[in-house]
């Protein structure tokens, strides 16, 4: 095998502060079947929204690191906190490209031409102001309104997905965006798809008929892109691995799971890193 | 001076994964005001409640082993879920008396001999059915109700106290212990307290007349009994030191703090245990 298709057969190296990131495990698994995935959850330390950026980017530079040590192609970053702080980092630590979800998530939603646009997130994305300096870099004329959302993590976790609870959740955090009259919502943050019934009918009942863009979704479709831009693309057609590491409590980790991939998993392996 | 007199000086020392603690804090300042506290809140490292038991004990220990290096008289467990997996190890590491917060609230929730309690607290609290346990070791006739009841911590910390959605997740999460007839509700987690409005206003509104019984209240009558059976407390009638240490964002910390104390504070030290 030459040392290219050798690297074409590494896998993708995917990390999150816990379950959110296998949103887009999920999306790249649909869009890329022959590419095989590491996912790490460092659910010992999530969540990172709520932690100062110094500390982000030591635990973000330890989920790196373990995974660099199984080879790999590409890394993705899913966890938004991450993204917002730390990419600078992670691209002097890495030696192949690496990919975060707020590049991405913002490629998808200017992709439109929309003028205004808003943003939902945990305390720590919105606080960073990432969404926004990533998206008027993209397109500088472009109004960009954000709220954070910190419930939307337990209520996603807890599953209470629909219903009056969330509903009355997301009119609350979505109101202020609904008056800036958004033309698109991001979801920034990869728990949040989960909850898009709710976040769509909240939009509804508040009037406003911006289109929902998924940042799982997104994230797919760019590590194609980068791939194909580096020759990396593994295109063999045989069903790529995945394989699960988590830093706390595989058990309850492997039942959300399989919920949140839909798919049979073969196992989850507790690493301490 | 006598070393029972440099004894009695000692501050106490109280720690939790995060802020919720400060109510027992709050608490222990209002019954006992000449005694110093030193508090940890470990938030680079908080929520203790979704880990594994083997996590909180390691957790719990460095905790315990930084608050030792101040000079102890007591050590003051406030989290539920150390309380409910890590008493035998700290007791074992600790030299002075060690209290944990199930004891001090199973101690409090049985004194008007009831035959029907209602608990409810974290995932990993309820999970280890630890209440259970220390309820029924001091009233083994009681029968104890319990239920998990994870978005009050979220909506406790993003401020969300009074209104439709804490009374909603509240009326769901209270309903199967209303149903079973429950003559006092122990709000076995720290954070709870801060819900006290919208919990009862929900009792009232499922037809259950449940006392709440308020577990920080209890830890401080628990830690006066604790002393004094150890000829440790302090009666100078100087006002006791707070110090307040933090493992991650002492600004924001120092912020939330104020408002669960109800007092000026000097200031929060960062540390890395």
């Amino acid at each position: 095998m030459s040392p290219l298709e050798h690297k074409k057969n590494l896998p993708i190296g995917v990390f999150d502060s816990g379950l959110g990131g296998l949103t887009v495990v999920h999306a790249i698994r649909k869009a890329l079947p022959s590419e095989s995935v590491v996912y790490l959850g460092d659910n010992a330390r999530v969540p990172y929204g709520t932690r100062s950026a110094q500390t982000v980017v030591r635990y973000a530079e330890s989920c790196a690191a373990f995974l660099q040590t199984m080879g790999l192609k590409m890394l993705v970053v899913a966890c938004n906190t991450v993204s917002s702080v730390a990419m600078p980092a992670l691209r002097e630590q890495m030696s192949g490209p690496v990919l975060g979800v707020i590049e991405a998530g913002a490629a998808a939603v200017t992709a439109g031409r929309p003028s205004r646009i808003g943003v939902i997130g945990t305390a720590g994305t919105i606080r960073s102001n990432a969404y926004i300096r990533e998206i008027n870099r993209l397109a500088p004329e472009c109004l960009v309104h954000q709220e954070s959302a910190p419930l939307f993590v337990p209520l996603a976790e807890e599953g209470w997905l629909e219903g009056e609870v969330p509903l009355l959740a997301a009119k609350r955090y979505l109101e202020p965006l609904a008056e800036k009259k958004i033309e698109v919502l991001l979801l920034g943050c990869t728990h949040y798809p989960l909850l898009t019934p709710s976040i769509e009918r909240a939009l509804i009942e508040l009037g406003c008929d911006a289109a929902v863009v998924d940042s799982a979704s997104a994230m797919a479709a760019s590590v194609r892109n980068v791939l194909r831009g580096h020759d990396l693309e593994n295109d063999k057609g045989k069903k790529g691995i995945l394989d699960l590491y988590v830093t706390d409590m595989p058990g309850s980790f492997h039942a959300a799971a399989s919920r949140f991939l839909n798919e049979e998993i073969k196992g989850v392996t507790c690493v301490d890193i």
